[in-house]
């Protein structure tokens, strides 16, 4: 381990500019569920590409039947000194209902929430354009004080992070051996809370299905056939509202296969963390658990599996009325998994739960969209205790080892495919708004990200 | 009773011309539901009171807080004659989803749908502007043949049915004296089938809702929150999924007051009429009755209340997927009403279930979309009686005396307001599609229809 403090110290100097290339970042409008925004997607490509070229690094954009990949490579000063591959996404989520921004999504600005505390704004501020960057700037000190780096850097954008990914995998495979690190690093997770950095050792799974109940050949008049003919919003109603029974438990038979009790010394850590339900939802103007009974919100977030209704829409949606039977209806629901849940059979499930609800003068459409299984990452492997320290002496408090909600496939696919062990780190906050109007990153979480990576890289070197 | 076979001659002669007032009238999108058509509807409603003043009435557009009232008058060629008031609307249904129609929906045209079968395709041909121009042309027919009309006759054309006329019993109201007549017909019915005409002597009523149900107070990420925060969405199937019970009754409270069974003496001249399930609903591609068990389909549309969904949205509906927890999800809900059902009671047992159903850290909106009881006409008027052997005169069969599922709320106003008998004659089948893409109207049922108002004219003079 070198003194890092020249390192850090010139991390600081350079936040202004660290912030104005993070803004040129977010106002490219890589929107990758989008078909319309293709062009932006590439624009972002291209972007990092050039920026990690002019630190150095062997840099390239490589095409994919979706949106492209990045990939750049920079030795290290020993050849002792391990391999690290950092993964990021460049692509955003959509931004509608884009009239409940505050601000345009695509302007990012610095916006102060109350003395003392400033935030990053913009649509992909936290996820993931600001944590990314987070890791670039730390390399970026690190070169420009040292003129090397301490280890070995690999890295991987994706642009169809928020589309699940459907080139990553073929990609992992063609490219295995250019790819193939000690260990990952993935920026895609959060902090506990502002002062307390976390690493997140268990993700639950993921199974996206769309599915499109049809009807009549056509939309009908409610009153010429009200009462006689189908409505596929009826039946889609009654599907939704049966996927869950009256204890919250989610009704699909053989779900919860794979899905095991957390030991109670785990449920007892979780309890001194004091994240209680009314601080939790509190946040987000409830109050109330609304899943499983008899449950922690921690754990039906950490360690539950869940079903989702993500989206839905059918008949007349405009201004004022139509009073119309739709053709059709449609809903977009996803399941978290957890444990060993087997993301094929939670799907196949649902389906034939659906197919039991679809009269026999109406028809179904399924569409997948991603599927992934749930990962436990090891608690004590070196990898995560060397980065816990490094946190820890970066932040206000230490750094802790938790679970999450959210889903990551390619944390399996590093384990599966590449054979590497993951880090996941980030600076995200519960407030962030991802995925809503009005995204923000603390400018706290970039500024001490950047330096938290500049410690951890030199912890692992040494 | 005058000598009618010159005037019926005239109709046929006109019957080009006709047809391309008609289309000038398709033209004009005048869709009442959305504001951005505004100028569309105030511009239907001048080249209606234009065309009227041409044919020598008394025609003003007038303003009202919506879309304007066209009203016309002219005078009887005897003092002793009936005063009629004809009403119809000029509005029409939104056109979305666009990409389903076979041509645009404002360029009306001729369509051969079989050898012999032409067709009048554009929104609104059949609701209503077709319908209501039969009985302009009619008017015109009569005119230019004799110079005089046989009935003194008033006209009233309103641009927001489609939007549940909000202005239209203030409009009746402050006009009560100027639009009194002895009877009103009304042009925005249908036949029974394409050889049969029919007279509507029973109305289902209409209570529309739209609900809004709020969770959180932004959308979440469903990997952060999912399986702890409430899902507006879940919620809102819930309530709709528990809106009918196993048997298709409607399960909100008192909802079956003042529902009265239909006399089986009734039902069966409905079962002789053969409109069968299979035929009814295989019409639009379905097979199966979704009702109440055990009635059948003209039970089930002309004398059985319903609870429909129209509309349902909330989440993520664009394209790919988005693993959100929305703040919000709304759905628009209908409930056909018969016999003495209370509109009002109806809206508020509902609105009772419903907020048994919202989560108490949840709340819900409530939209009215108009209100109306259903309507009973006496089957034996000597309107009625006249009207039917008129229809019978002009067409292959006889018509027929029928239910309607439909709402035609005016003829309640006319009842209670005006002191009118109505008279619902139409010529709309059930195929026409109105409210739908390709809606089209029959070139028979335009042609006979000018000659059949031209007979119920005539007849009712006499």
């Amino acid at each position: 381990m070198a003194d890092i403090t020249p390192v850090l110290e010139r991390a600081d100097a350079n936040l202004p500019q660290s912030l104005e290339r993070l803004f040129d970042l977010v106002r490219i409008q890589s929107i990758s569920t989008d078909p319309a925004f293709r062009a932006e997607c590439r624009k972002a490509a291209e972007w990092l590409a050039a920026e990690l070229k002019a630190l150095g690094f062997e840099a390239s954009v490589r095409d994919t039947p979706g949106h492209p990949m990045v990939v750049a490579h920079h030795a290290a000063e020993k050849a002792s000194a391990p391999h690290l591959l950092f993964y990021g996404h460049y692509d955003v989520q959509p931004v509608d209902p884009l009239n409940l921004w505050d601000a345009p999504p695509f302007e990012p600005g610095i916006k102060e929430l109350e003395p003392g505390r400033q935030v990053i704004t913009g649509r992909g501020t936290s996820d993931d354009k600001g944590q990314l960057m987070t890791f670039v700037e730390a390399v970026r000190a690190y070169k420009e004080t040292h003129g090397v780096l301490p280890c070995r850097i690999t890295i991987l954008f994706e642009g169809e992070e928020e589309s699940g990914s459907p080139s990553l995998k073929p990609f992992l495979e063609a490219n295995a051996a250019e790819l193939k690190a000690d260990y990952a690093l993935i920026c895609d997770t959060g902090m506990w809370d502002r002062e307390t950095p976390a690493i997140s050792a268990g993700l639950r799974g993921l199974v996206g299905e769309e599915i499109i109940v049809k009807a009549a050949d056509r939309d009908l008049h409610s009153g010429l056939f009200g009462g006689a003919a189908a409505n596929p919003i009826h039946i889609l109603a009654d599907i939704l509202a049966g996927l869950h029974d009256e204890t919250g438990r989610v009704t699909l038979d053989n779900f919860y296969d794979g899905v095991e009790e957390t030991p109670s010394e785990i449920k007892a850590s979780w309890e001194t963390l004091g994240r209680t339900a009314e601080k939790f939802l509190g946040e987000v103007g409830l109050s109330i658990p609304s899943g499983e009974k008899g449950r922690s919100v921690l754990e039906l977030t950490w360690a539950r599996p869940t079903a989702e209704i993500n989206g839905i829409t059918g008949g007349y949606t405009g201004e004022g009325f139509k009073t119309v039977i739709a053709a059709q209806a449609s809903a977009k629901v996803s399941f978290r998994l957890v444990g060993n849940q087997d993301p094929a059979k939670v799907r196949e499930s649902f389906r034939a739960y659906v197919r039991t609800k679809i009269p026999a003068d109406c028809s179904v459409e399924f569409h997948p969209h991603g599927a992934s299984p749930a990962i436990h990452l090891p608690y004590d492997s070196a990898l995560l205790t060397t980065a816990k320290a490094a946190l820890s002496a970066e932040w206000p408090k230490p750094a802790i080892v938790i679970g999450m909600g959210g889903s990551i496939p390619i944390v399996g696919d590093f384990q599966k495919m590449l054979g590497m062990e993951s880090l996941l780190v980030g600076f995200a906050l519960a407030d962030d708004r991802i995925h809503s109007p009005n995204e923000k990153y603390e400018l706290t979480s970039f500024h001490k990200g950047i330096r938290s990576w500049i410690r951890i890289l030199d912890a692992l070197a040494g």
